[in-house]
């Protein structure tokens, strides 16, 4: 990397990673929780100066406003707190699906299925179809069938994954949210079983962490599109 | 409680809860881990004297051994590590069912088995039946509906309490088990997961306690049986 | 299930369980926190809509403000938090007993006998009786022989399960709170104690979870009462 | 499935799930810890009558001798604790690539490359390149990138995986062990760094669990070598 | 202190406070975990040679035979595993109660019956009076009331601690005992139940720490005779 | 207890233990927290005109507002949260050191200072005489020998009660706050710490706990004062 | 120390350690978490009189205001949230090097190299060079190797400090952060994965600790630029 | 690095890092446990063909046997468990000194005392100067004082490194042991102590590692020597 490149990187309290996207095909996201607006909006303009397309997580709405002040194009999905300026080219049209067991788990749920997006799946989402009414799940499994790879995101005993497990050929990512109470621990139960699943086939991120679930699965889209794969 | 019934209660190192009966429905049971064979030996015998009829849990073989020395009616289940000579009059024939999800867990679904026909109610075992081939229960779910009670016994994420919890009408008594490794930190996940069950009518007992939850279950169905119940 | 009935159930974010009550006796219940107001009241309304009866946990006063607009028959305990529309037909007379250790548990222990009563026990209420002074408890033990279930909700050292299965011939369901500090570690220390009770007869649902002890305890009580038994 | 066939599968500890192959392309697998060497030996034998081929894994050695008198084709591997008879036909020669940190991963290395091999991967095991030494690491990366998904297997820290997962473009299997000692508390310092990677495009398997890793790299693989992708 | 009485007490591996007891009261005493034979025995041998009163705790068997080898007036209590030579002379005639909760405690409270008597209290032990047949305990309390000073052993849920304090109006010493499995934690469940006690009263010594427990009664009842006290 | 006296102690919501005197020597007292404002109103007036002394711990300024409307006499300390009306007739002179570590944890240790005197016991306080400067602690020791019992309180690591321990010569209540960050855990770090002190004499109560730690200490200083003891 | 130096340093609440420095090379800094605006306003007050440079760690801004009154040499780092009057008189330019993972690290980071300059060092600051886009440490390791010790703040899964370590051959400090969410349990992965480190040369200090981190590394650099060295 | 270099240190299960002496100034290490006996031997035998000096740590007795037949001038030492051939050349004659609480936490300093002689460190050993009788620690204060950095090694509540690190100008080095029973819990008592010591100068361990503790004091030490520094 030239000493230019890594000057127009450097903002002092951030260095921009502009050669992630030559390495691992994808670009460096901005996590927003735990940096200022003011940080998070300087890194933005200084990615958009360099046409890298953008993608924000836990942003804040007041973020967003601004953002959009210099960026009309940016878009903000307020449940899912993503906030995307362009996207990533897609390939093929394989399926990422997001399975959510609850109504309580839509934030991290749809948080999964806009960063699929942004990365260049096609994905879908299933609401509210957790175990205790185990049909549901069975109503839509062909739907979920139809998928590449499906994320499947629950609190409380996070059993939802494995139940998938059984019934799909495909990969489960599972992961686990911070709903629930009491002995859930804000995730722990369901993070727990999630790694305990019975089911093969089953790998997990870390708790509520709907971006990264997301990379995961796009990653394994691509290649089941042919995009990346070595034969 | 006379004095003289206090002697022949106490022997030094234990004493006898022989009104436990009278108060509970319920004589006391052996639990004997943490016990000498020669403690558990002499406990049973002056239980004996009394004509209480005895459960010992947990007991090794050795001692079981030694038992039917004495006591030639005393039958021992190797795998359920159970003890018993004698056992209460059962009363109907109102069913308790234990589900075991894998073969690792049958020795503690076994022990919750012997123990529920200890107690007087009739029990049935089905075993292999988790989640991760989840057509396995549904293809027995109405030998599982016959019962009263339905005791769910799991390791790893346990997930199997629930899914039953959400096809039946009565009460699941959901019995972690230590089955597994790593993140399943010797039935805590299980336990967890049972714990935080999004399926109602489900109550959890410890940690491999297939006694207590028979002690349960067997409440619950003679209740439904119509011996102990209120109307 | 029909897809038209689908489409009722289908809320987007929501899809309501209407065969629940087929498959397990009782309807789905509303768990309010996790969902925003207008999912809450969306939820209810398409309920009210198949005419079946609602139970709303953990709602929030502004909830049960605006559901009483459209439904002026809506009941609101603002202690329990517990919002219902009708109820579930009571079927004889069994008692479910929920006694409380302390002041400070009573939110909880007041959710349960809300809930019970919905799912139409009768229901009652004993505060203040904890360990400390157990004489108190003493004073009260033949208004809880009574019943044909018992729910014990406590915090701290929950303690009070395992002395009431000590003392009574029916199922006690054991209901750890949150209330202590320090080492309570908001309610493990009790759900611990509580799963670790050395007395039989007592099973475990997780802390604050005044709901499950109470849907558990009406299935109890229900078979008591000769509505579901097999005998 | 009929009774002829499900009567097959019953072993009374034990129901073969044989129609796992259909559901999710792969047949299931022996996990033999917590089984009697007799209920491991039944199953297989079993599952050899149905030509399923078989995957044990932990597998004690005892058992692989007692196997090999009946299935002499049986290939045992003594560090990775694997049995197999037989395999899942190869496709495509896509490479999963197990990558482990340092020689104490090795058992559990091996035993994702021997699972890997047997559900049809092209595998390969490049070990002791943990980060203490980085420059191991990048004198490998070129031919780590040749693979379709990696599997990164660590104790300790656990740092290889997000090292790893920034610098490629697959997809990254963490494997956390339980190597190390006082606060590696048995793999769950690993566990946590990998779950808690910076680095996106990394999902976790439970500790040890070889196994996991290698069913959900061969499922990517399989995908990325155009097997199971739906473009 | 001087340098000759340094030299005495330095042994290389260990360095014998012998102003302890100037400083406290009380002599060194001797922990022998984690100690090799050769080491304790060395130790005790320097402290017999400056004439200080021995005791040692968790003594293995085999020490116990080599000391009395040299030392035949040293006594061992085989299942406290206390090895003692001689003792503090005893002061007024108060009482410490050590109360069990079940014959699995009775190691750890035979344990803290043993150190309380050679530190100079008269002492005496009550076992098997756990909640579970709360009964046994209201028999003995008046026994109980006769001690200036109370130590409670539980494993389990520990609640017997609380329990007595309801009921004394001395101190109580919560001891929790290791006794129990699954959520008993090794004596995690019942330190926490004792900590949390909602009866005022009671302070906890670590799990299984009989000594310790005896030692602060054994200051508690020294002070009640009148030995220590300031007024 | 006549029903008469009964009625009396019955708020509904809370049951007045005023037996709890002749049992233990001390009236009930009423922990504020959890309990809303009224409901200690009640509990406080209900208690005055039984005569009862008051202490209310962890009490809010408003309560003490209310409080001092209808009982001009009641005292209310700021920094301990305590509010009193009334106390114990104090017996003889003996003395109660409460020591604490640093400046943060003054308002647990002052808690600790006013239940002490609430109790009855002359109590003094001690302040930032932690480890790190054990020189401070050195200077004050014979101020603290004047004691018949010690309260150290201490966040972070705990240390002070183990060090206190090992220089004077009669009991040591260990009272953890929860003062620190990060690994303090918020009182775990220094409750471990003191549970695993090396020096005998020292017993621990729960995180925070000034009260109970004074509660004991005067038990402790009533004995040795000659009130309670029996020689 | 004279009672006239005692009396000065005894503020009540505080008890100025004004010998430290002759101790410890370094005067006593003032944490002010936990304290009042006006107990540290004393504190620093008292200290000034007596000429010890300040330094006050968590220090609000309004604690800056008001010390900025008397006091208008006063320093304050928003960020850092340090408050420094005056400072340990530099000697020798040996380098702290202090490096921060990520942008959300720079709270920590940015107090750590305040403190290393108040106490006297030469200290430099790196951003952003977690282990995701690892060849951003290569381009700064020969900067890195100019220090004389290195502090490494990392959140999430800590890796920074092993890779680092296998990098240089001086002391690294692990500085682990509370940044991250989820299973990063504020800070313990991090913390956890640096006890944990595979590479040596590795220590560690409490999460979020900049202070303690500082400290440490100044001590090592004053050595190294012989300062306080023995040879 | 050469090929040919790589593939001297290429033995399959390991690859020795032979460049890490030029990066860090000291070679590789053997920790031996999890890796075989023939595997340690391999390795060993692999650097001394280098002749790289070895350090083999966790080396059980067996180990040395045999490796002492190949190299004669290996030295064992069976109670800290460390083998060596050759040794680090010593630069100056700064002091590291091991201060051990008590005689179980031997071992593990006595590690910690080898390997600071292998890497060229002049070492000493001091023993049971424990907090419970802290004037031994003073009658060694001003030995303690003469080395550049103190390693302080204990277990239980692990007081001992923050007294220390009140006393002394030089780093503190806290080397956490699994001393202790109950509520250590394997050294995390030890370890969160020595976290949230409340003296400065200290930086901590993993919980029994005296190599990484040693190895750090002695880059403290050469640091201060003034081998490595920078002024």
């Amino acid at each position: 990397m030239t000493d230019r490149q890594n000057e127009k990187n450097d903002l002092g309290f951030a260095l921009i990673d502009s050669g992630r996207s030559g390495r691992t095909g994808y670009p460096e996201v901005v996590y927003c929780m735990g940096k200022t607006i003011e940080q998070c909006e300087a890194i933005i303009t200084r990615m958009r100066e360099q046409a890298i397309p953008v993608l924000g997580t836990r942003a804040p709405a007041e973020l967003a406003e601004r953002v959009r002040g210099s960026f009309p194009e940016a878009v903000y999905d307020g449940i899912a707190r993503t906030l995307t300026i362009g996207s990533i080219d897609p390939q093929g049209t394989g399926l990422v699906m997001v399975v959510a067991a609850g109504t309580s788990d839509l934030p991290v749920a749809q948080e999964a299925l806009r960063c699929a997006e942004f990365f260049g799946s096609r994905a879908e989402l299933i609401t509210d179809v957790g175990i205790a009414g185990i049909h549901r799940l069975f109503q839509r499994i062909e739907d979920i069938r139809r998928a590449n790879v499906v994320i499947a995101a629950a609190g409380m005993e996070g059993a939802l994954a494995g139940v998938i497990a059984g019934l799909v050929s495909v990969p489960v990512i599972a992961l686990p949210t911070s709903v629930g109470y009491g002995a859930a621990f804000g995730g722990i139960a369901a993070l727990l079983g999630m790694l305990n699943c019975c089911a093969p086939g089953v790998s997990v991120v870390n708790i509520d962490n709907g971006f990264g679930a997301a990379y995961q699965a796009n990653l394994i889209n691509q290649a089941a599109c042919g995009k990346t794969g070595k034969r």
